[in-house]
């Protein structure tokens, strides 16, 4: 399919999904009317045996420690050491984490009351074909920028349709700021303002694509100044997974990299700290 | 090489190991002097870009719950819930875990005062050419078994040499065994009985392989009746890690496929809960 031809399919995608999953009532009501449930034809997909090759490794996985910054703030992570080499014969830490955060999982079950727990996600969803939509340029100037769908009508215009089974990840060159302020970068009135995807980049993939998974470079699958979670409320119940605060995406090709997510797999559990690779081609 | 010229060349390596690295006195007595740290000239491999293509996904880890068997016998993990879809809008747990608990890695300093913490093991080292030995058939009849050198020469016999910067892996059949007693296999005594490496297989892995890992579906790198960690002590100083409590290495051929070890990353860490793949070709 041609460039502009991309375009103009997904923009009469966009306008047929919207009366159809809301009506027009509910689209000019605006964005909060997102935050509904996924309408029941919006089944996440079955992704085959995933395959590929690679020829290097990439690790997305920022290290975690009590001083990563939260989405709410305070510390997440601790750890306590309870034998010492030198008077036990061995080191051994206990852990104790918050499931979202550092590099982190969100499973279907973090916004469903009966989705997919982190334990149930199939192996073959993590490992997907990695789509890296890049938005710093325009996040830089705007910490509240979000992946729109014209954002990803520009990536199929330059990559081709997107992989069945793929991550769709948001580059905002967020990940530089982990060690300061800037990364929640919270006003006075303690609303943070950094990027995510639009609840309508969410749903076009949802209705479009096979994606299985959204990935983001900040602390939330929505933007910082969200009052309602429309994304995590639009992506997750619909048996699709998300990841936040990934790391090196910037160095990644925009396609051609396969993400291997090493979520963890405790019984269910919404999610959790994951080690995150990108095997490159 | 041929298979007996394989054979040959690792008993003739063996005996040049032990007079290099014990002399004769230590040889003489026993396995006790194989728990000094491992000789300098004894470095970890730094592996280049892993690179390899695959077909398939199988997921090499157990789930996590506070039911699941550990070394000690208490339980190692805990959740719990602090936030609830239905009251709060979104599920979310607190986890509590000992390091050494489930499906996990042993980083170096685990068991050295200085090593690589868990977060330092490179990602190169974390994309392995699988190899797996199979003890299942002796470990039937005796839970006491170990991969010997005599095992890891008959790989080689079949195989050909071992892939550098290799993880090898035991399949002695007990991960079949996670959901009762006879995964930590006690006796009246405590003690308990369980496959492991034999520490002389760890030396020749280190002296004749480029490997970087050993993995076990047990609950130890050491044989479950082991009184001085012998195996740990060799192996984890020398700067190459480990894996513990491995699931489906039966369902997986004993050479060609590509481990993925999603190691946790805290910083300063000796280990923890991990997300185990193979890729499969």
């Amino acid at each position: 399919m041609c460039g502009q031809c991309v375009i103009d399919h997904v923009r009469q995608s966009m306008m047929d999904r919207r009366r159809l999953m809301f009506g027009a009532a509910a689209a000019a009501a605006g964005l909060g009317a997102l935050s509904r449930p996924a309408p029941a034809s919006a089944q996440a997909p079955t992704p085959g045996a995933p395959s590929g090759s690679f020829t290097g490794v990439a690790d997305l996985t920022h290290t975690l420690s009590d001083t990563f910054p939260t989405f709410g703030g305070a510390p997440g992570f601790s750890a306590e050491q309870l034998y010492e080499r030198a008077r036990d014969g061995y080191n051994l830490f206990i852990l104790t984490t918050d499931e979202h955060t550092g590099t982190h999982v969100d499973a279907p079950l973090h916004f469903s009351a009966d989705g997919q727990s982190v334990d149930e996600i199939p192996a073959a969803s993590l490992v997907a074909p990695l789509v890296i939509v890049d938005i710093a340029a325009k996040a830089a100037d705007d910490p509240d920028a979000m992946v729109t769908p014209d954002d990803l009508a520009a990536w199929m215009s330059a990559h081709g349709e997107m992989p069945d089974g793929c991550c769709v990840a948001m580059h905002s060159g967020w990940a530089d700021k982990v060690t300061g302020d800037g990364f929640r970068n919270a006003d006075e009135g303690g609303t943070m303002h950094f990027p995510g995807f639009h609840p309508e980049a969410a749903a076009m993939l949802m209705e479009d694509t096979g994606a299985v998974a959204i990935a983001v470079d900040t602390l939330s699958l929505d933007h910082g100044a969200s009052a309602d979670f429309a994304t995590h409320n639009l992506w997750l119940p619909s048996g699709r997974y998300g990841i936040e605060c990934v790391a090196g995406l910037g160095a990644l090709p925009a396609a051609g990299a396969t993400l291997v997510v090493g979520a963890p797999k405790h019984k269910g559990g919404s999610g959790g700290p994951a080690r995150v690779f990108a095997l490159t081609a």
